[in-house]
């Protein structure tokens, strides 16, 4: 049995989510489920993006994510199962994967059908529940739908890299910024964000409270924080406001 | 073993889900345990009979239903333990139960002894989850405690069915109404609330963004929702409020 | 394969609470895995001490707890694994232990070291997760670190007692007030906070809606109420206010 480890953004409010476990066990008993988190700001397709991005290394080899940020549900939009070089994939089509895929490439895909009388609304449970309990229980992916061309993908308009130049690709709940920008960043290196200028740094503890700082998070991408505050309002940021690493001469 | 799916309003802020969740373990060390949704909004029996409503269908024959929202814990109200011909449901006797006894109805029911040195404030460590951890090891209902017929059982002034007339039943996180009515509606068919005639169609694609519908929702009632916002406070809806279907003549 | 239980300030935003189940899983795969809580306060020391003081009885022998809540991650303070009569605890060593040890006292303490290319942000994923899968497949503490002496453990100024003289400890989620005051008090004792003085009754439903009383917790603390209400806003409350129970002559 393959483990599966389940994101959403079906919060804990309602039983979306455990409806979703109890669908899984239902088809896949021995599975191992674990959550990766259900608090996702609803419908944020960049924060989905990023939070499998963090996650799928240190995910074990084989096991099923199951991401399921879908305003689109409902829509036209496809249902897809995606194996990679490590893991799978079952999410709709929206993008949510853009980052996990650029850094582990997707080798083969599948459109999920929608079975007959599945919910307009509630396809975690009618449609990509089953599909990762399939996964879970060793079906071949080539079992689960149509052929996709890993190429025909959706992708959100988002890239990693060295920069120089960047962009806030989202926040974590402690109002911290978390950018385009791969690290670590060359010593001396200040990164600029609207008006301001930040030291890069190792580490929170490096400045004094209150103060802003860079540094390397813990994927690896530059972060904009204050110390025991958040960036996101001491500073005025939001997503997509473009950065830029300065480099000393 | 039986696997145990769990609903309470204790929310991540306390550990008293995890120590529910503990003393099920050291009772029941192989049961597998689900969380069903832990954030339902304090001492809310509509949301939390609406929550069981719904995710009870998806569950495993045989499960254990673990439901503890309990504002009158402390008080005279009775712990009882309910079987239904598909689950056993562990809870305090207020109600919680009206919409998932209606679907499926009890069979049998037990009320569960307050033994000696419980908490008066914590019922979910001291009563239920002790019930719950028994029916998990395959204890008989039967000698859970004494007898209770099950007309009984408290039951919420809540009723479903197909209309025309009808009330919002609960929110769900996305500020979505759920009414009492049962989908789906005739073709053309309207609802009615307030002062708003909302169109019945079959998902949030099927209006603008901003714009309001009537769908039937994942569990088979008729939903309120405003495309990419909140019906809630878009309509200025609260629970209890009047809904009526309109059919096209 | 001992069973892990886990709490942190991570929330469900962010997937770093999955991403530490996934750490464990991947090194210790058939250990099982509970979630105390996640949604403690970030950074709130007190409340987090309260949580593990409040879980710890109830966890079955020889669990491992890990408790990751770390506002010094990256600065100089140590990670430790600690062996108790009863228990293993995982996490910072920075006061969150504090009140779980006084009535469980630490046998063994063990410095964690931290492995190189470690995140200096992420602790919990890079230096707790990989000792409390270690402890779960059994290893022993010894072979974890470096050793401490446990008189050497950060403690907080917190200190439980019968009082007369004590404070407020934290709050729950309810606006309930926990105080450092162990009960139960003598009858007829009533508590003196600010301006207020509460009967100390037995539970909730021995008010009157709106009215506040003080009570036994479930942990065995004092705490101030108010019925339907919270007790933090409509006593105005803060943590570390002092109390005084007061008894009858």
């Amino acid at each position: 049995m393959r483990p599966v480890f389940f994101l959403s953004d079906f919060g804990g409010e309602d039983p979306y989510a455990g409806v979703v476990r109890a669908v899984i066990h239902a088809r896949a008993p021995g599975a191992p489920q674990f959550d990766l988190a259900h608090d996702l700001p609803p419908g944020d397709l960049r924060r989905a993006a990023y939070a499998l991005f963090e996650a799928a290394p240190y995910l074990p080899e084989g096991a099923v994510v199951l991401a399921v940020v879908d305003p689109g549900v409902g829509s036209g939009r496809r249902a897809v199962a995606v194996r990679t070089r490590r893991l799978f994939f079952v999410a709709p089509d929206n993008g949510i994967l853009t980052l996990a895929l650029a850094e582990d490439p997707p080798l083969s895909a599948r459109t999920l059908a929608t079975p007959p009388g599945a919910s307009r609304t509630f396809h975690g449970r009618d449609v990509f529940a089953p599909a990762a309990a399939a996964l879970a229980k060793g079906v071949p992916l080539e079992r689960l739908g149509e052929p996709l061309t890993p190429e025909a993908l959706v992708r959100l308009p988002l890239a990693l890299g060295p920069g120089p130049e960047g962009e806030i690709l989202t926040f974590d709940r402690f109002g911290n910024a978390i950018t385009t920008l791969k690290g670590p960043p060359p010593p001396g290196a200040r990164l600029s964000v609207g008006e301001h200028r930040l030291p890069c740094l190792s580490t929170f503890a490096d400045v004094a409270p209150g103060e802003p700082l860079c540094y390397t998070g813990s994927a690896g991408l530059l972060e904009l924080a204050v110390r025991d505050g958040s960036a996101r309002e001491v500073l005025r940021l939001r997503t997509g406001l473009r950065v830029r690493l300065l480099t000393p001469a």
